[in-house]
């Protein structure tokens, strides 16, 4: 895994968030449309091939591979390809994430036809990846470093409607790297999902030790 | 959960899907394209307005709610809104499954971009939702109706980098309405995430009791 620190100034980064959000919520939007739409077979040919062409004109210039999550030079992580939440991904809702101070994280999110597995409702896979984010947030926070999910548990309540939803979750404790957090799906009637993770700090890595050290130096 | 079938013919749906499966390709490719772009805001600006401009033109005439899982004249379902199977749905890769005769179920996937965790890794919550849907397929071929997941637990044995992956899942046993069943995510080397589903189908459901039904009818 690379640990890359972007030479962006914060400033920079608020710019480009200003452009590439809008866009990618274009595409949710977009995402959404082609799943509902009922127009003609001419016109949704023409619109592939309208999106072909903003495909073609965006990939002139692009990186290699995936997106990565640099670093900012105040250390904050720039997941913005992350499946979950990445503000320039398109697949993501985005899951946007409050930390609170006793350690417990929470977000709000709406989600739509395109999050679907039953009729109607959410795809139970769907759940397991907000949960799981939430997971290693909470704990990844409460930590100061990266945390990697080692086992997940999920478990179905009752089927969550496609709409407004809340999740929270929170550590409850940990055995030297291996962290325990608890995490809810809830609707408007209450939890929906469930899931446990023991989530594994990889304490000796060194991109790990690395943002630590570079941590400690700005905070003097 | 609504049952409905659809009066569009087999022909009719194969038409349909081969011009949509085509459409939500390209939002896939455009997906990656708004994460990966390095062109200027200029650009990213005008392609926004494309993108605005064909989500109109598709949303003249739309579906209320999300896509369903409508069933063919003949009893097939048609998940092409599902965030992980879904032809429309430009979320999901999508899985193309194969059911074998002895119930396994088997699919190749190659994930880019778009489904990123880690640099460079899936996303722990995305090989939850493959494997989540994979568990919950081979248990339903093998039931013959629908089953839902009732507790799914994951274990992550080492990071999945993006790239061709595959996975397998079997029904290992069941007590009355719960299934077992197993699944793994691969790279070219192994195993790199393994889950166990305890899935339940709910027999007495009406929908699936109407779908017995005009399935034994059909086959006489």
């Amino acid at each position: 895994m690379d640990f890359r620190l972007t030479d962006m100034t914060d400033a920079e980064i608020e710019q480009e968030l200003s452009v590439v959000e809008p866009l990618a919520n274009s595409v949710r939007e977009l995402i959404d449309a082609v799943i509902r739409t009922e127009v003609d077979d001419d016109r949704l040919n023409a619109a592939r091939e309208q999106i072909e062409a903003v495909v073609e004109s965006l990939r002139e210039q692009q990186k290699p591979g995936s997106y990565g999550v640099p670093f900012t030079k105040t250390l904050h992580g720039m997941p913005y390809g992350n499946a979950a939440v990445g503000a320039r991904n398109a697949i993501a809702p985005p899951l946007r994430i409050e930390h609170h101070p006793d350690g417990s994280a929470t977000s709000e999110v709406t989600l739509g036809a395109a999050y679907e597995g039953p009729a109607g409702l959410v795809h139970g896979g769907v759940s397991a990846m907000l949960l799981d984010q939430l997971l290693g947030e909470a704990v990844s926070v409460g930590n100061g470093t990266p945390c990697f999910t080692g086992t997940l548990t999920v478990k179905y309540l009752r089927p969550t409607p496609l709409g407004p939803l809340s999740l929270n979750a929170v550590t409850t404790g940990n055995e030297g790297r291996k962290f325990f957090a608890r995490a809810e799906l809830c609707d408007a009637e209450g939890p929906t999902v469930v899931a446990e993770g023991i989530m594994i700090s990889p304490a000796n890595h060194p991109r790990h030790e690395e943002i630590k050290r570079l941590r400690a130096e700005l905070s003097e």
